[in-house]
């Protein structure tokens, strides 16, 4: 493999190397406030909303088509610029906005000191912002689709895999492992539907709101959100620059994604713990040790599981932000940014590992068929056999206890005792027992929506897959 | 007033007072694991769910005719008890559930025992919480619109109160104090939207997942669903047992609503403030000292600026909870519980208080429009007027900073320059600016959607109360 | 058992089962702004610091020597009908503080009335959550040496028990169990420690900051700091009434004690799940199913773990509520009770039911030998004595890979191998690497402070027991 | 001021224009999981900690003198490549470990190879970290001396300059601006005591824990950790490599710092508002805006106030992070160093800022002086003189509240009252009253440790500056 040299940020190396200090104040000022160092990833956004603006205040009359015309080869000038690479970003203009919009003025004079007519940078980076997380909610479900076409293909393999249903960690009832995979489709279509609903708020135009109170001019905002792609603007200029609400929600929802990948993640570490054993990892998701020559550690989940931390740390800081700000807009929403951008780009690459490292699971169905046997997995069958025959549901269940208390003391497993033995416990037990307290008896008899009976399975398989062909993003499938 | 006895109670009482561990560890362990102490609060839901239930295993022949009759007495009489206060709730049982259906056991003998065949406490537990929760929804969403209307009438009384728009805590421009609280407005409608897409995915039906792979009995838990107003079912047992996503969702719905609130209250508590004096509340909003006599203190908005740290906690809580929990259900979900109600409570007494408290709101006009001359608040509009004369917007912005240089020199606002003098910074600027620098004239030139020109206010307030009423539960009305 | 009945506050139940909204806004508000509802916790600390109060009244010539008497005996009395259950707490009174003065009034009439003299309910309240708080560390701390007791114990009985150490749950390296068990004792040392700072910073007297700037009374705040047990005075009286860090920095000493009780307690759920099977609870720690007969479920520590949620969101909303507030005292601050009462007393139940749940672990030899037998634990051991041979540790790092490859396809550990199959991969290999191999020469060749070796152990054990017995309060030993 | 280039790191730019997905997952997992993009800041750290190493592998023995003297050369150049910039940092390298020792071997050989001997990258990176922190706190408690250096200039200079003590942002009594500045020198006093205590925890060497169990080598941990400046060892080799509760309390400190700064940021903003107009900013730590040409927004202290958020944040993510891990390393534990890098940088930028701006705070007396007169800020004076004079405090209140709702009545200051008027509302005011009404008489009556009066902050002043002395870093002073 090719090497590949990591950067180090030179000015970042000598604030650590060199003693920290040697930076005069007023230049530490210049760079604690300036935000270009983190916003320049709005450029693509911020042109684009430039240019709208600029056609929108021709339209109405606001400025003329020559200063119209110029802004356009201007603001595309330097979208190229900026992405070959040639675009200098200057700390002195403190962010994205000023820097483009000088470069604007240099290229093509005074049109380009009009374009800021009737708006402010307050409503400008509200809409900067709105644009790219608009962006990133659609990529963000079309990476969960393809998650969830991983989930879809290893539980379609794995119908028949039976394995034990825990729960507090105990071998409860058995499962089919497919059946186990489909709660994670589940919780997955629940995060899907989280960022469309909070794609709904995201989609509104501040421009207009210009500072706070709207502009004098008569703008046309409906026209601007129209070429924008936004589904409406924002009613209220005040609102408009002031409240980040929709960054908050989409964090809150990025929280709950990966939550439910932490727990997959928790799932995926312990099956692949040697007293598990159920699933093996493709060894490029895991590394080795440097002192333990035997090691295989499964390092992406385990990453996964940590970055948990880091997004609901950025909704908490979020959370904190917000509290108790006057209107309208203040300097602190600045800080928006990099908890939503590191948000976005966690999410990006997890969702991406997961759905590859889904299609590189191999399955010990051995080691799962044979935890499965521990535990008395089958007495609940023991106990609902029972109430089908008429005894109330919790005396079966006293019952039941007391047979595996006894075969507990035999060491052996419900289905291994004899018939005079099981009855013992109840003169309703027949023969036909038998069938019952195999796994494959309990399994398939949880034949309803919902349940683990391979049937049902493949059904919800089926509808998840319409779901999915409904929903995606065609470009995904 | 008639005084009021706080109960204290007796248990939490011993602890304090009299050495915390004459409780020996057994006890203290009952203690620890029973939820009974606050998961009583679903009591009604729980016999609602179990009444749906009994019907349903009726219906498909899982219990007789007989059963069911008796089960609806006993539970109907055991609601009564429970709102009588004369049903005695036994620590020993742990939770709920058990606590009712021991009780129904001893009116109604077997029947009672029949009633949990086919299902588990996950399952079950899971459809109360879903159940209290809609409700909880349902309500709040009546709360926040009875809040909304508050605002409306607020902000229609004040179309033409002239304020300072204010941007980083310095006056900007000048606002009409109805546009201001349309802010609001706008805010707590995302709010509304929230709740309801959350409820969205809380209205689904976990039962019949019972412990966490089904049941192997013939349910038709869409049955269930219909009777208890459920959109669906919950379509893998194990996701229906284990997941909360639905309670972290609505906590952080609820972070943001208590987040907007704590920005009004800091806003009324800054108004309230005598260096401001734009505002009084009324006094059973507020309290006095014990000792300077002549205090008001502003209790109730600085009580719910302190209370969104609580919510912000219990989203904490909640997400803290789940990360990394391995499937199906885990003890740890107990308590999912506390932080909910909690949360719920106090966004119910305070979204109540606080739209009381809007109506009681005296409003200084004259302390607003004094303030709004401070600063310089119509510097932009002279900045537009010389760009709507053909001169570019940067080169006005620059032409008005040096005349809002001399008028802080000669400690004048704009408006008190003469004509001379006011073009010394342009020869553009004529007689017809002086209605430009005038409040009113800056506010009523922002005449668009989403601005401060009274006339958008009020077709703002009118768009407002048309959703209100096409949205609303009508009991609020 | 004795059968215990819950009592479900007549007042909640009301707002809960018959329509909240019976209740009139102002009995609302009186509700929301009044803190007796949990502050009467403080009671003996006001009353506590009410005597102190005004001992250093009489002693300064403020009040005369029958009213010191008439306070004292009055407050005595109050003492008394609280801890006896028949004082009368009344909302419309507030808080503790007004409760308890109304009531003193009424008992000794002007004295009482003088009570107030010199001080504020800001530096009272302060004065009384430092005097709880002091107590509540006192007393965790006593609890944390009781369950270090309870780690050495066990520890010692399992010095030569060997287990498998894990990283990423994958087996590394043989030790035992008593170190592993050790690795806690270090951990509840440093949260020990962390209280123990925390209490210098709590141990500091408000009282005589009165409302925020003082008081014009010539008060001996020295004299009162003495009698109350402070270390000294808070030396800025606007810092005094307003700052809440050591709260703070108590929650956050509290989170850690959870955090790493949450990972002892995964542990315990891991190592009790039948995968595992390393050990055994005693019964009395956990429950059974309600529909599956043969469950054991490690309820305690489950709950333990989902428990650190909850201190976790408490310090978030601690620090949220402290974030941005101006000085001196605002209302907002009497948020900061309920979370820091639901921590000691979270933190209270959970020390002692862990320590006794230590006593009962039954720890499976076997089983816990068996798994370190798999994963080729020694591997490490081998690439050390070729090390130690004198090959680079980096050469013998990618020998011993090798030779874990050749054992893997053989299903054979390394220890089985035969000396010619060994020496294929190093000519250095000779007949003293089977007592390499072994697990017990493994452990024993980590024979230095913080190793594994059981002599290591020992000694660790010792030097712990010594520091407990230098540290700990006498009562708990 | 010379322009300075912002450099877009070249692959992320890559990542966000020109479509994400052209990076194939093998790089994006080697990207995911290597740590060498932020940890190479922790380069001087680990070659400081295999210096030691090194040196204690010589001493006893387990390398040769000639690989130690090859070693140290070879670190020497590498220390040099790194700071000149023309190290090759090599992603598939994965770590600042692997990318040193790799460099050390191409650079000396076999010697390189054996200098891993004896430890684990476990162990090391716990020991880089803990050296990188040691290093951090100090820095930062020499940043908070100078802020506090210059909160005591600042309050000297204003010893008699009046302001009005707020409570609930309502004028409660008069305080000198000194006396509250000091406020936030007690707050960073507190601040600095805990970063100390934190210290002592980090300052323990985890070296010799190897990967989690020991090393078979006969190490001298003690004198590693004596080189390395350590106060001693870690005693238990599992804790050592698995627990960073030592990062989190670093956080929570943080938090704490923050959380004041938070503070005294939002009262700049306050006082800087014009209709508060106490203070002025010097314009460096401000800017204008780019549609408004008069604004100056005080945007330094509205960032830090939103960086409490950041640093909140961080200290969730990592309690997040470590709930529920089980021992010992897991490669969550990644995740810990960038918030603990972030939290360190915001805060000593943050710190530096804020020393310089506190220099540059131009104090409007008047302005003060005047809004202490709003409020009747001596009416608690004046119900201490009815104290003083025999009458019971709560009788006095009474009579004080209703003076002023006389003199709100007739619009007038308590102070502006005749005598007459006075005396309607106790017989016991005489002539000597008037000088207890003026501020100055209210300020100088608060005479006692911790009170108002300019000599008592004069006194807090001289005491706070010999801690300073005896405290600080001869570095800062």
């Amino acid at each position: 493999m090719a090497s590949k040299k990591i950067r180090v940020p030179a000015e970042k190396s000598k604030n650590t190397w060199s003693g920290r200090f040697n930076e005069p104040v007023s230049e530490l000022v210049q760079r604690y406030t300036a935000s270009v160092g983190f916003d320049w990833r709005l450029a693509d956004y911020d042109i684009r909303g430039s240019l709208a603006h600029a056609r929108m205040l021709e339209a109405t009359g606001i400025i003329d088509a020559d200063d119209l015309t110029a802004i356009e080869l201007g603001l595309s000038q330097i979208r190229e610029e900026i992405h070959s690479g040639d675009f200098v970003w200057r700390l002195e203009l403190e962010d994205v906005h000023l820097n483009i919009e000088r470069r604007l003025t240099v290229l093509i004079g005074d049109a380009g000191k009009r374009l800021h007519t009737a708006r402010s940078r307050n409503d400008q980076v509200a809409t900067d912002v709105r644009l790219y997380l608009r962006d990133a909610i659609d990529n963000l479900i079309n990476l969960i689709h393809a998650m969830q076409l991983a989930l879809l293909d290893l539980a379609e393999k794995n119908l028949d895999t039976v394995m034990p249903g825990f729960t507090h960690l105990q071998v409860a009832q058995p499962v089919v492992f497919g059946h186990h995979l489909m709660a994670y489709f589940e919780m997955l279509k629940r995060d899907v539907e989280r960022l469309s609903d909070c794609r709904k708020r995201v989609n509104k135009l501040p421009l207009g709101a210009a500072a706070l109170a709207g502009t004098s001019y008569p703008v046309n905002r409906e026209a601007v959100a129209r070429e924008l792609g936004f589904d409406g603007v924002c009613e209220n200029s005040l609102d408009a620059v002031s409240d980040r609400d929709f960054v908050i929600e989409f964090c809150a929802a990025a929280a709950l994604i990966m939550t439910h990948l932490s727990r997959l993640s928790e799932e995926l570490i312990l099956w692949m713990s040697p007293s598990f054993g159920f699933i093996d990892l493709a060894d490029r998701f895991c590394t080795g040790s440097s002192i333990m020559p035997q090691k295989k550690n499964p390092d992406v989940p385990e990453l996964v599981r940590g970055k948990t931390g880091r997004v609901n740390g950025h909704l908490v800081a979020l959370l904190t932000l917000m509290k108790a700000q006057p209107l309208a807009y203040n300097k602190d929403n600045q800080e928006d940014k990099e908890p939503m951008f590191d948000t976005v780009d966690t999410l990006t690459d997890t969702l991406r590992i997961y759905a590859d490292m889904l299609t590189g699971i191999r399955v010990n169905q051995d080691a799962m068929r044979a935890a499965a046997m521990h535990g008395y997995a089958t007495a609940t069958d023991l106990a609902d056999y029972l109430t089908k025959k008429g005894m109330p549901f919790r005396e079966a269940h006293e019952a039941v206890a007391q047979a595996v208390r006894f075969a507990e003391k035999n060491n052996r497993d419900l289905s291994a005792l004899s018939l005079p033995e099981l009855q013992q416990f109840s003169s309703l037990i027949a023969d036909d027992i038998f069938a019952v307290l195999t796994l494959e008896g309990s399994i398939s008899s949880r034949n309803h929506i919902g349940g683990t009976a391979p049937a049902q399975v493949n059904a919800a398989i089926g509808r998840a897959r319409e779901w999915l062909s409904s929903s995606s993003n065609p470009a995904i499938r």
